[in-house]
């Protein structure tokens, strides 16, 4: 058995981790911590995991956690996950971090997005960008594993096959992003208060969400060059789910046809993406509760523009699954243990 | 491996049991029938499916599907599993009926509240009614178990301990019951039409919902007294669950904590039924996902009325979820097979 | 044009009253008062006023704002209105309390439910219990109007009929009430977190919430005995509406339609009391966005029980609307004056 | 008073039509019909219209509605309003459709679109595109007003003063647009199911809307060449709004300010055109029940593209409030006559 430490466990990220661990059968935990419950049984916060687990949640004693457990998940706000790094780094440890703090390669950038200086500069190197279907091999033996954000995971899955066969122009992107509530986390604000979010749609973080870098360094390195992308997240009144619209030029013309079977190539064998047949379109329900990523192309053969959706449940295949994921894939086990589930729906 | 066929595998409860048993380890897919859908894959009708479950829907053909199963589960409208059931029971084969046909043990009063006549009466005495935490041995060695209703199983749970141990006067019950709108299916009506629907509480079925005589047999053989009861069933805007709230007369002075103390000794070692610590109140989210029954109690008292509410995932414990239950326990598996997961939360 | 000052304009009662007092004819703002966002214009805040109200909120100053101003509206928590109506009094002004401070007549009463002082006992016997449909006259001329709570406005009008006209045993008396997230204001909370409420119903306050003492202080009044009921309230995950649900034992066999001919004498000729004919339910939808209270009645003759219905907006004829109404009581205007629209459907 | 006649009165846009137009101070009911509910009460069908509207709905008899109406409304799926518009035509009378037969100046157009002849071509050029910010005096002097779409109501007024004044690329304009589930009607289909609308967010109609066309028209006119646009619909899961999302190319560098000027002075003066102060962004609930199209415009520095917001009611601004906009423009009342309210919020 594996011990797991979950750092910021009662966030909807990390309960939704302990969810999913608490029935893989090769972990345990060692430690759940959190800052707001300590003392608490995890369901006394959360009450479907009543009868389930019975961890105590505690505060962290972050030498202690390193030394106890062989793999760390971090699931807090950005710029607290650079210290448990540097501690797991010395340890010999793993570390899965589901925050930003190791997903920009350059410090620079992070500190000019998110307002806070990277202390940790010396371990980015050696951080991998946790998206399996792009980068299995060097998570499998990386210590540091930065777990993408939920819209890039969204976005990126959906535009890799098109950039990478260098099929579209790489400045015409634009991805329009609806984000279910549950993104915005378990924090109280207005924005995320029932009876102002209920029936409403709106658009926030317009041209300043700090997911940009993020998809464009992505995007960059797939496309071979430098690019810029416009991203606008929406929140939706419903709590799970991300749908991604994304619109770039064709290079040249082509089917629908011609361009799924790029997609169905460039993802075969992979079990959580699903290329769907023509005809068929994602939507956050089909996803909502499972690890997948649904994907679907259009050609508009009017506006040679060609327009991907994509969809996935944010807290699973956007944070916690592929968390999980990772860790499978670090651990050599087959990479749908523990999440060998379907969504639920309706 | 056990062989099933699922007789309405594209209704909600039907789909809810394909998704559950295509994660079964001791089960597989002898058919799945469709009236509507005939011909299609089932991942063309849920697209949840999709990768996951690959089986073709079939039109029925009875004869060749019990001759071909071990295990035949109905998810049809009431009247329509009682042809199944004769020829489950001639072929030796067993029978999980998720409908109405074989859960009222007198035929005439079947008949006077689903207008309907019953063709299979012969059949009625070798019937088990299918609530594992009351009826476990019988479930056993049967050959047809009626599965109960949605609204019974979160009654009858949530009332058993009190009757009983003749805590509460029989003739005082009190149901008022609330459920999500996939109590109502997946067949098209303005009263499931989204617009109609969002936003909008209502009761139906006010004194005259068929799920009344089902509670009172089985609330009466708890108590040994005939009983009725008032029973009033709500549609509240959300896809899954039921809160039942249920009042009753205390036959004598006890305290909240008495009461609960007589539940816990009620439901001790059962998996699927958390009597909630004092203090604590059950939420359709907490069970939503998972195969729990959730039951609080309160002692009120200024009116000497004992309060108890209880909470359940209606196409889980209340339809698909408990028929699997049941399945484990034909078996001789442990309960929990295949149902061995928490709610989704949030 | 009759100055109207509103404190605790910012909160959803407070912000109801606004937009409905904003078009009605015969008034106009004298001070708009916020704790929160004293210097802001009002749509600032509540951004569907944007363009239509443009009234700055400022912090209350007492004396100044009684001066000011002809009729007081006070939307804030228990125990503040207190020292308003003081004031209010003592300059001869009117005051509409949307609040709980003047509801119940009995100060002990107040005192060991609200676990607060009341502080203006000497006001109390000047207060009205504000039900225009029970308490025209006496509104009228009073200069402290006490604005219903939400359940009990449903509860009151449910019952009254029964009640007046000694239908039932007023012991036997159960309010199953269920309620949209804007009763439990814009404050922020878990219980009313998007993420946490969405697909969530539950029970809360069970056998011990505070509307209890006033829907049994007026239920009393109508039975001509002191009598008790059973009230639990739960949230319901849709923003505006209160459904109750009332059962009570017949003291003599009646049918559907002789009970109703008794609640559509008793209500004839009121503008905003809907009692619908048989067959029709009430609904939350049916009344959301519009003063109407909508009421239906059914008879269940095998356990002897009238189970009657009723639907309001929380925050109109559970609060603003009710307010406008007493104004328009007070002030000798038609009752439907800046109250004369439909709800909104869908 | 005038007389108006409504066709469809029984699918959202004509209901809402009936709940305006039954406040409107200029205006009585000379007709409604409905196709499936001809013979009942409208309240039979509308619940919340009980006791406000007693109106028994018809069957169309078409001369003697025209014959006995000044002003006839269509609200009907396309291809049922030419033979009307040809009575209304010949009689004299006037019309404003709300569905889409008279949008669309060519002919053909429309027939490729929406696969159906168009037997009124003749009447094509006498009908005005009834946006009234755009078009109030042609408006003013017609008798047949094609009312917009309620997508390319948002899309074309936010567009509109981009394009009039020349400051973007017209060929780079991506509308990505997101409505209530209501703009899908009342008819019943899986799509508007609850339990599967609910909590699900999905595009449909990618690259084939109709209302493409009607979107690329109106621009093409504003920006003085003909364009075309990319448009994705979505389906939200709420019941009223739209939000459009619009991204285009700047010709030159602006800021935001700079826009938002221009802007400001385009829609200066009107009632219902709402240009937000730069900070603030629409959103569907500060919108709904109202008639208002709320604006936001952001340039993005680094893609020099420029990003515009715009909200709707999809049934008021989008559907009936315009109509009756429309209806006050072409009498000569003031605008907001029977419009002059707020949104319901929360």
């Amino acid at each position: 058995m594996i011990k797991v430490g979950i750092i910021g466990a009662t966030g909807y990220a990390g309960a939704e981790l302990v969810r999913l661990l608490s029935r893989h059968p090769q972990v345990e935990f060692g430690a759940l911590t959190s800052q707001s419950y300590a003392g608490k049984l995890i369901w006394e916060v959360f009450p479907h995991l009543y009868g389930l687990v019975d961890d105590r949640l505690e505060e962290l004693n972050l030498p202690e956690l390193v030394a106890n457990c062989d793999v760390i998940f971090t699931a807090l706000p950005h710029g607290h996950a650079m210290p448990v790094a540097e501690a797991v780094w010395q340890q010999g440890k793993r570390l899965i971090d589901l925050g930003a703090d190791f997903r920009l390669k350059d410090a620079a950038i992070y500190q000019s997005w998110y307002k806070t200086e990277h202390t940790a500069v010396d371990l980015l190197a050696s951080a991998v960008y946790g998206l399996p279907e792009l980068y299995r091999r060097q998570i499998k033996d990386s210590r540091i594993i930065a777990n993408p954000g939920c819209y890039p995971t969204s976005a990126i899955l959906g535009l890799a096959p098109l950039l990478t066969n260098r099929l579209i122009n790489p400045e015409s992107v634009i991805i329009d992003a609806k984000s279910g509530v549950s993104g915005a986390g378990r924090g109280l604000s207005l924005k995320t208060h029932f009876s102002e979010t209920t029936g409403n749609f709106q658009a926030y973080g317009v041209a300043t969400h700090r997911h940009t870098p993020e998809i464009e360094q992505e995007l960059s390195m797939l496309a071979g060059v430098p690019l810029t992308v416009s991203f606008t997240p929406h929140l939706t009144p419903m709590v799970r789910g991300i749908l991604s619209t994304m619109y770039a030029k064709l290079n040249q013309d082509m089917t629908t046809g011609e361009v799924l079977a790029i997609y169905r190539r460039f993802y075969e064998g992979e079990r959580f993406v699903r290329v769907l047949p023509e005809g068929m379109l994602p939507s956050t329900k089909a996803v909502a509760g499972s690890n997948c990523c649904d994907i679907a192309v259009t050609v508009d053969t009017r506006t040679k523009r060609v327009i991907v959706l994509s969809a996935i449940d944010n807290l699973i295949k956007g944070a916690a699954g592929q968390a999980v994921q990772n860790l499978n894939v670090m651990l050599g086990l087959p990479e749908d243990t523990g999440l060998d589930f379907a969504g639920m729906y309706p």
